[in-house]
């Protein structure tokens, strides 16, 4: 079994708390609750509350299950809990102010907490656990890497081995799914936005990935029907002289990537290859300002400022799909920070790792343009998705 | 494309009322936020706030995609927004109180939205969203009826074809899943308890159905790695004389049915066979209870009652995986209201539909006993996903 070792543990945490001292020089305590989070600080996934105390212990209490947490975690404080009574005796002094992520802690779950504590104050401790979780460490690296070799022999050997003319979207979808998890893509896929939800990717053939799509990505998805706009679609087929869209995230051990290629099924009409290779440049310019001590908010601004009017129709997402960012954070959601976007103005440092997605829709034909995934380094952004970023044609 | 006919969301609308009415007698507005209620009284999963008004008009207001909830919904009064700030010119009066649902609203959801309108208290519209949403129609029955018989084909039919001595338990998940996915199952599984996940099901060969499980149910399941504890195991490998335990939730058009089955690859043991027995007795006494007028807390008594402490021994669940009730509720989320389970005071309905799943662990063996899912009716629960209970003998 991989276990998060406990030297691993000890650096999140300690940095998680220089972060906090950063953003939140007041804080004295930061209580998590949702799994992505506390499995990052303890190497197990269970229902239960992490205590972080500024000059104290941090202290995982678990509701459930105690025992798997002891057999998984490095975490030296794991402590079984029936109620959120019983963690008064570890926790001496409750402070007025208690930091939560906001962002993912239902309501109803911190009032059931807070019955027992009486917090007066809820901040966010989000910003500092969003940073703290876009470095990342070379254990965390090996995974990613894993998951970008998978990605890149899926995208590049199989998918063109795949594609059959009369097949339906979620038949490929199905046949796609099914070989990433031969090569060992974990199944699930997590994003951290509210409302957020994947299945594998946006499969697309043709128009389809032009289609209006709720999730904040640039790319269409018409998906299964309106209960799962999700995945492929029974009716579309593969037809000759179509352009299929094949954005996926792929996990490996907790951590994704996240990469998308485009595919002509026949000669790829000059049009599209022009748009293409557009995109493609921009997403070379792009990776080339994946340095430290860039900031994502610049590099978004220095882009699109060189874009006409012509070009932005239809970039970064159909009419009403239409996106205000170049890329994102990735690790163990698809969706993690920082945004290359407007707003993000602290700098990129070494070992960020980012997913670059310059996509330009096209009226009648679907939607092109690269995705590849980048870790930041002093001479650049280093891809880790594959070497193939042009339209592989294929029956042809 | 399924469209949910007009009729059928003013029903809901109105049974929602209703139910508030009679559950929060004081109320004036409630407001949903996430996506899968709002498609429950829209038909269309778009990411904005759905305003319900006692004694006015409901509003979905949409961030995005207008265009798509166009497309798909029969919801009245589509109105699209680019800030909450839009939504203040067609409610005239906000009172006091606003109701949402506490269990599916992170808390910065909630403030951002909140700072366009000051809503003095915040109470919870859960009890009346569940209740209505556990009773379901005609037109929602089809596509439950479609998701049992899918099931069915898979668990009595399939599963006993696709078993092979060497395999890995992530191999059989994944032709699992892929042979699911031919046959109509639309892909994601949801649950709606919060830090709650499950990617396809558990599916356990031997005893990794009762390994330490965080997720509140009975089984036990080892998954990939400590972050992506679901699916199967790549090291686990299917061996003669091994129970399967084989758990999974089907989709079709957004809804779910859940069915274990149990399988043996060799002759089953005569005490496997008793306990397993035992559990389908169990079985049938609770489906004979699910009629309108019962409680499941009642129901959850008379049960247990019957049951001596030797059984007891890993009954719903293996040691610290032991859970409190019998079944649950299932619809557009696995994980529905009512649970069989004390508390659970308001009696059953006609066309309620619930997951029984008594089951036992057996030490050095694993978990048996069946799950099905059930429609409530004045004769009691009628099953809709197959015929057999008993454990399927394998390769013999």
């Amino acid at each position: 079994m991989i276990k998060t070792p406990k030297n691993e543990l000890i650096r999140r945490l300690d940095f998680f708390k220089n972060a906090m001292n950063r953003f939140e020089p007041e804080w004295e305590i930061a209580v998590l609750f949702d799994k992505i989070n506390i499995f990052y600080f303890t190497g197990t996934m269970q229902n239960g509350t992490l205590f972080i105390q500024r000059d104290g212990d941090s202290y995982f209490f678990i509701r459930r299950n105690f025992d798997r947490a002891v057999a998984e975690s490095e975490f030296e404080n794991l402590i079984p809990i029936k109620s959120f009574r019983d963690i008064h005796q570890y926790i001496k002094k409750i402070p007025e102010t208690v930091y939560i992520s906001k962002d993912s802690t239902p309501i109803s779950v911190f009032e059931r907490f807070n019955k027992y504590f009486n917090f007066k104050t809820v901040k966010s401790s989000d910003l500092a656990i969003n940073y703290t979780r876009s470095i990342k460490s070379d254990y965390e690296m090996q995974f990613i890497l894993e998951a970008g070799k998978i990605h890149q022999i899926t995208k590049e050997e199989i998918v063109p081995k795949l594609l059959v003319e009369g097949m339906t979207e979620f038949d490929f979808a199905r046949l796609l799914l099914n070989e990433m998890l031969k090569l060992g893509h974990q199944g699930i896929t997590r994003i951290k936005s509210f409302n957020g939800e994947l299945y594998l990717g946006n499969i697309c053939f043709g128009e389809n990935s032009n289609y209006f799509n709720s999730f904040d990505g640039p790319g269409g998805l018409k998906g299964v029907c309106p209960a799962v706009p999700l995945f492929g679609n029974r009716e579309t087929i593969l037809t000759k002289d179509m352009l299929v869209h094949v954005d996926t995230a792929c996990g490996y051990m907790g951590y994704y990537t996240d990469k998308t290629s485009i595919y002509f099924t026949g000669k790829t009409p000059s049009h599209v290859l022009d748009q293409h290779k557009k995109c493609v440049e921009i997403q070379n310019m792009v990776a080339e300002m994946l340095k430290p001590g860039n900031t994502p908010a610049e590099i978004y601004e220095k882009v699109m400022s060189k874009l006409d009017d012509d070009f932005l129709y239809g970039f970064m997402g159909y009419k009403s799909n239409q996106v205000k960012f170049l890329g994102h954070g990735i690790g163990l959601h698809v969706d993690e920070f920082p945004a290359i976007a407007k707003g993000f103005e602290l700098p990129l440092e070494e070992n960020m790792v980012l997913a670059v997605e310059p996509k330009k829709s096209i009226d009648g034909v679907g939607m092109v343009g690269p995705e590849n995934t980048y870790i930041v380094t002093k001479n650049g952004g280093k891809c880790i998705t594959g070497t193939i970023h042009n339209i592989i044609e294929v029956f042809i």
